[in-house]
């Protein structure tokens, strides 16, 4: 690995200068002719049964061209998405519903010949419901005599989730200390530049092609040809470019069917591009979790045992919500020992608020700011430094993972030690404090790992298709779509490296279904470490071949050739050999040496780890946290790309700290409808808002799964920012926070009750 | 092969509803944002010099956006198509040109919003010619005084075609007659019914896409990549829908260099579609040939020599011109034995007429019209019945092709026999003659033999990639582009019947060089045979897989099962196996298992033979000739596709008719301007001008190359009719004609000179 020359390098990504002239393509930029512009009739009720619905009016609208109801429709239950962990796909969500169970449940659609008389003709469908009784607290969810939702014991999508190992009893009996808290996390939302949107077309013979904003094009393809009864290869997905997804557009969403059903019913295109208001509840947020956390310690900071109760509220359907538990509680059995004596019991909770799904960090932003944040209690309680004790109970070498592998390296104690001495850590309470004697400085610490892909739940692959072309020059076919994450200069990279091609020499091909291999998607931050993996063997037998071709035209074996730039090179005497365009082109003007490749990679899993350290600066005059800065040390086996790395680790914490900070949306309990759900009201972070972020890359422990031990980093940075930042209001103000997201009110009120209780400010 | 079941059926199109419905793309449908639409400003001379050309009012016009001309494009010569026989690639062609060699030579170009835009901005362009003189015959433009094109020797594209075999004068000396005959044959034009046309859009990153209509999208690929500059992977060709091509489209056209260019220019899509008038004089008709042929007989009927002189009138470029000159002389040393004592010399000649280029057939229909018709005159000079006497002579077991492979089987006897057999063709002089005085019939036969695929002039090959879907559909990725044919139904058939799946299990995406592997191209009868032999590897090569996988899930040996509609059976036990489906879909919401396989296929040569029985009227007094039918027989080896096979043969049949009767290009010879280019003075055969067609299908010699025996038929329907006419026409009317076409005028003249010369009518 020492003679890597584009791994490890940050070229020109292969979409920006489509993307920055504006040329790129998104779902909703396909105008074909006859275009016509859908929308969705929501519910303005949390719960109701129709009583009556009438189109008449909407359907005489000149300019109407279909209108459908949750009657027009198939009446097929889907999983949002799949959920593949055995009884996990849980299909309890209608195209569109007659009993609509959140405000923003689709009911009724229509296509028209401008997003305007859409509109209007929405207003003209006439509804009667009838209003059956709502929940939105899980707790409350659960409790028998509450509203069911789906029919379900304790409203709960799944029978709860259990992990034990060891002896949680005898555990808790060897520790000293016995610490207790919970921990509860908001409803942020993912809030993509790139709203929900796709575009639907049959064409004569019936073939649908969707141009979909979606993380898993091979996804929407199976089950749009369910639902819509049409076979897999009359189905094609295609996704262009992708304005971001963060996991909430692994799902199918209500759009994509209305779309294909609304463009066969009018016999041309639909578009549907959601609003940034349906995009806020229409599509998937994260879950609200609350996190009853139980450790046993000994004097010494020795965790002896954990118990964990996780309770989800997922929303008015699945979604990811199972998965989500079942990770989340897999997460807090390892990052610290606790002797092994764990036990955990999760639950899934359906209520009537818009569905949480998929969100970067999948269950384990939510433990990792329980366990984490009772980390930072815990030392404070045995008065050991925060960084020591998370030292002494890290897991590494030999430890299990969440999933039960054993870990290789010391990965996480690495990434403490090299942030502690980048922070200097130890003297961190010598720095000043501010002038303003109600600006109070500190710093905290927040660690995480996570999973390369979904190993176990999915048996992880992935597949590439590599071709040469005749100039030497090669085109790379991935089922993977790019989200905007730099996966195709990524993969490109993996490729030219394996090849030794000049970068430029490779384009990448992704996100769509016909011409490229299958793929389950870009999601779980999976797709460098599995997608990666299987351009890596592809690009490894399309070199093969190369070599094998050169050998015979060379007279040498393969075993005595290598590439480089292009060129295949006589190892023994480098003045001997020729470019690979020289290699396949065809002699005398025949047709070239065609090489094509294939491959399919599959891979378990890898943990990558992090470790957060932010200064923040809270303002106890107006309850405001500033974050100063964060150095964020990450271990990733390998950065394919470095620059992508650190922009996926400066978005992750980014949008990490809107999530603690700033965002949730806030569902009105009476009424089910949400009361901000639009960027004037919904606070994310902007530039200004950010922090001076150091990212600190190691490469320590590199997986041999991954294309040149590259693990994913995609959820990474987003898991251990919340933690750090409420460590270092602790710091700052002594004041200890386990409910986010921690704005300025929560502050101010508990500065005033702190001043209550020990009567100083 | 005995248990075939979906080779040898004619399931409906793959492409047909979407054809029928209108809802098929064709490269002038693609109606981008922002298009602008280009027109070729062309010559209006033959033969001149610029002197100067001022493009000022044309680009001061509002909506024009891009003026080039021949200063501004690259001054790179390429050939219009290539050649890939050693020495035959001929690069004497320019995008634009400073010196135009033919009336519509293409000097400059414009992209405007509109076409009537471009259109008032090509006449605004001012050009000032200073003539040079001309040559359209390409006798005199041998002489050594004639004007010279392109600085050759005697005008001649490239030095002399010369093929000798045995002893030409032993050959003659053995012989009891000698036989001399001039046959010369006209310039029909294939008239595709959509025009030239393609459409190119750069994206923000420099890559171009071009939807063109193309018989090689590759080819195309390639040849811009070079002019242009760009490296393959960044030039995309699509061609999703052809309406036809029969050869004039496997060439490059100046629309595509200068559609590109003026797209960069612009710095928007541009779309150029050909008129009709621009199909007919900027594309490519046919080779008028001057055929001087001379044979040996002994008086038994056999054949002892055979010399050709072949003179091509290749117009202003060279385009396919060397290689049709090859192959009406190779053909002509085949068809019918000569002791092996053949001599033949070739000559493809520049002159001033617009340009001829492929066109089915490629050679032999020139070449084969001449020897039939002669092979006709023989027999009635011998007294012997035409077909008894080219049944002494048939080529069959043992003898050599025109390429010098050795035939297996006696396919042309074959053929013979059984139309002689369908028409009774030896009591057709029984038949009574129509009632009126005046209308003549007669019976005729003509014969012939093509290559599928051009070996050895092209190593042939083709590839394929299959992929299987998770629910048991499968996507075919081929570079062939279908041209109209049926060829993608075909590809379909030999996949589905290979793989023992439902035929509409398969869709196949062609022509889209970015998703596909590389194919030459559709033309000279090699997509079936070639490409369709690279469908049949893959498909096996992906059921080995299946089969392989299914052993694992059956417990049984993969030899001991098989694959019927769909279902893997235990052959002992049917009632064991499984859907394929269920095979391959994941297990619990899995991946599925990713079955994808890709085949080169290389083929070298094989021959399908055909006779024609044609019967006629010939009215005495207007001259009309009537073909009344036609019984066409030919031996195919393996009819993948039965009504493909005789759309084949009756498409070719209307335009064999055309070629005898009608069609001719007329070339003013003072101008050098084409006299009749449009379809009001360019006269096809309607459907009202069609004979009664009885097509019968022969599988006799299935050659071990093609797909499950299948040879190439797409040219060989064209090149028997010609003859078999003339010879029809000499049986009703007692005259030999030798020059095509043979209109009303010429039939007239010839009667009236028979009159004169016999003193009957």
């Amino acid at each position: 690995m020492a003679n890597l020359t584009i791994v490890g390098t940050t070229p020109r990504k292969v979409d920006g200068v489509a993307k920055v002239t504006g040329s790129a393509k998104y779902a909703a930029d396909f105008n074909l002719p006859g275009l016509l512009y859908g929308k969705i009739k929501r519910s303005s009720h949390a719960h109701a049964r129709i009583v009556s619905i009438d189109t008449t009016a909407a359907e005489a609208l000149p300019g109407v061209k279909a209108v459908l109801t949750f009657r027009d429709v198939p009446a097929i239950p889907h999983a949002g998405a799949p959920a593949p962990r055995e009884g996990g796909l849980v299909a309890d969500q209608l195209i569109l519903t007659g009993q609509p169970l959140f405000v923003g449940d689709g009911i009724a659609a229509v296509a028209a010949i401008t997003e305007e008389i859409a509109d209007e003709a929405l207003g003209l469908i006439n509804v009667e419901y009838e209003p059956l009784p709502t929940v939105f607290d899980p707790v409350l969810a659960m409790q028998p005599d509450a509203p069911r939702l789906h029919q379900t014991e304790q409203n709960l999508v799944m029978p709860p989730v259990h992990i034990q190992h060891g002896n949680i009893e005898q555990g808790f009996a060897e520790a000293d200390y016995i610490i207790e808290g919970v921990y509860s996390t908001g409803r942020p939302h993912p809030a993509y530049m790139e709203p929900n949107a796709c575009t639907c077309h049959f064409d004569g013979d019936g073939k649908l092609t969707i141009y979909s904003s979606t993380q898993c094009a091979f996804m929407v393809r199976g089950i749009l040809s369910q639902v819509l009864d049409i076979p897999l290869h009359k189905v094609r997905v295609i996704v262009e470019h992708m304005g971001g997804g963060f996991g909430a557009k692994q799902d199918l969403y209500q759009h994509e069917f209305v779309c294909a059903l609304l463009a066969r019913r009018a016999g041309r295109p639909v578009k549907m591009e959601y609003t940034r208001y349906e995009s806020f509840v229409g599509s998937k947020s994260r879950h609200p979790v609350t996190v009853n956390l139980k450790q046993g310690v000994k004097k010494d900071g020795t965790l002896t045992a954990r118990q964990v109760k996780y309770v989800s509220n997922t929303g008015a359907y699945a979604s990811h919500g199972p998965g989500i538990t079942w990770v989340g509680c897999e997460d807090l059995s390892s990052l610290y020992r606790c002797g092994n004596n764990y036990w955990a019991d999760g639950y899934s909770v359906y209520t009537n608020n818009p569905i949480a799904g998929a969100f970067r960090g999948f269950g384990g932003v939510q433990a990792f700011f329980a366990l984490d944040t009772q980390m930072d209690e815990i030392a404070h309680r045995l008065g050991m430094d925060p960084v020591d004790f998370r030292l002494k109970n890290a897991v590494g070498e030999g430890d299990a993972s969440p999933s039960g592998h054993l870990l290789n390296g010391d990965a996480l104690a690495a990434c403490l030690r090299r942030g502690a001495e980048e922070v200097d850590w130890y003297g961190r309470h010598n720095h000043p404090q501010p002038a303003e004697p109600h600006r109070k400085r500190g710093w905290g610490v927040g660690t995480e790992m996570h999973s390369s892909g979904a190993f176990p739940a999915i048996r992880e692959q992935s597949n590439a298709v590599i071709k040469m072309n005749e100039d030497g020059t090669v085109t790379l076919l991935v089922g993977i779509a790019d989200l905007g994450t730099g996966a195709q200069t990524a993969m490109a990279q993996i490729a030219a490296e394996v090849l030794g091609l000049p970068f430029d020499r490779i384009r990448v091909i992704s996100g769509d279904t016909d011409v490229t291999p299958f793929d389950i998607g870009a999601y779980g931050s999976r797709t460098t470490f599995v997608g990666g993996g299987a351009v890596f063997k592809a690009a490894q037998e399309l070199k093969r071949q190369l070599l094998e071709l050169a050998a015979a035209k060379l007279g040498a074996s393969a075993a005595a050739l290598s590439i480089r730039a292009g060129r295949v090179f006589v190892d023994a005497d480098p003045r001997q050999g020729m470019a690979l365009a020289e290699l396949v082109k065809g002699e005398g003007g025949q047709s070239p040496r065609t090489l094509i490749a294939s491959a399919t990679h599959e891979a378990e899993v890898a943990y990558s780890f992090a470790a957060h350290f932010a200064e923040v600066e809270v303002d106890t005059e107006t309850g405001q946290i500033e974050v100063k800065q964060v150095v964020a040390v990450h271990e990733v086996g390998r950065a394919i790309n470095p620059k992508g790395v650190e922009g996926q680790i400066e978005g992750g914490i980014q949008q990490g700290i809107g999530h603690t900070l700033t965002e949730d949306l806030v569902v009105d309990p009476r009424t089910g409808r949400a009361l901000n759900a639009s960027f004037v009201d919904y606070k994310m972070p902007l530039a200004m808002d950010m922090p001076r972020i150091k990212t600190i890359i190691l490469e320590v422990s590199p997986d041999i799964g991954g294309p040149f031990g590259a693990k994913g980093v995609g959820e990474d940075p987003i898991m251990a920012i919340g933690p750090a930042i409420a460590n270092a209001v602790h710091d700052a103000i002594g004041v200890r926070f386990t409910e986010l997201p921690i704005t300025p009110e929560k502050v101010l009120r508990a500065l005033r009750q702190k001043e209550k209780m020990t009567g100083s400010k």
